[in-house]
């Protein structure tokens, strides 16, 4: 068997995280390898309950409750869904993780990051993706990528572009302290230049 | 204007913890006090649809997410409605608070309680109740209570005794750890006896 492995996308929306995933979800079948497609927040029916609450809730969530939600949604998708998955020796593929949170709940809001990471280390007892790909975009191509889409207003994706500032600089700044974890990426490149980069990556670790 | 006074109560289902606190609340006032009556989990709208969530969910949460979604919710609370309430110098009486959390998710179930309350402790910011009353009551009494009442039922209490023994003896050692905050009741005593015993300890503290 085949041992599992645990591959995570961050990076601003409109960064490409969802056509990266699955490129490199097709690519790992054509390999012959099980692959699990999941997110963060709302991989689980427990999860998709606090996406709803924490993104459409009206009125405001006290910061510390906002995080301590993302956490909760994450404790039971790791241990519900990711870690059985890594037992059975399934690549999993997944859309935000831990970074995401100190990313944008630490740099981007009012809570100390050591802090929030804390949290979530508790609540997933300490899994560590394999490899984390950042899909890197400055502001002004990120702005640019989410005015030309049509979606659905959200609280997260209504935060002023100093915010994004914030958050990618944090992101860069985690990539920094762990380069072995992490591949930065420009998102800008050309679709299939940024995903043979990351299958590259993916080889090595096969 | 008076100090604010913080207010909590504890024990398990059926030990008379509504019936303390209202009786506490109409004293408090005939004094002439402003009194905030609230409970965890549930005490805001963002409480309500995680009790919702955490009470009446189909299939296993897993331990952790629910430790985790009972201190969202008691972040939001006490930062929302009870830190709020103290500020103004009105007297907060709650039902269910941090030793819940310890006494049921730690002593309980497969977590560590340190840890348990370490969660809360970050969700408030380290806010103390200035009194706790805890409504003990031994297995036998507590089992036939809750077969008297016709009530809905539901995960927490589908528990068994030997659950229930175990969550008296958490209560019983938070309490022995902290005589100053605690007031413990034998809660098989007379009504009325009770609210005597609470008033007491609450006029030293106005």
């Amino acid at each position: 068997m085949s041992r599992g492995l645990f591959i995570t996308f961050e990076g601003g929306d409109g960064s490409g995280k969802t056509t990266q995933a699955g490129l490199l979800e097709a690519w790992l079948h054509g390999l012959g390898r099980t692959v699990v497609r999941t997110r963060e927040p709302g991989g689980t029916d427990v999860g998709l309950e606090v996406r709803e609450l924490v993104l459409h809730h009206r009125g405001e969530i006290a910061p510390r409750a906002e995080a301590l939600l993302y956490a909760a949604d994450r404790a039971h998708h790791v241990a519900t869904l990711v870690r059985p998955a890594l037992a059975r020796g399934e690549v999993v593929v997944q859309d935000r993780y831990i970074d995401s949170s100190v990313a944008y709940q630490g740099a981007g809001r009012v809570l100390d990051p050591d802090e929030v990471r804390r949290v979530s280390e508790w609540a997933t007892e300490g899994l560590r993706p394999d490899l984390t790909v950042l899909l890197d975009l400055d502001e002004d191509a990120a702005r640019a990528r989410l005015d030309a889409a049509p979606r659905r207003f959200d609280r997260l994706e209504a935060e002023a572009s100093e915010f994004h500032a914030r958050v990618r600089a944090a992101y860069l700044e985690l990539a920094a302290a762990e380069p072995d974890r992490f591949l930065v990426v420009d998102a800008t490149r050309p679709v299939d230049e940024i995903s043979a980069a990351v299958r590259e990556r993916v080889e090595a670790l096969l």
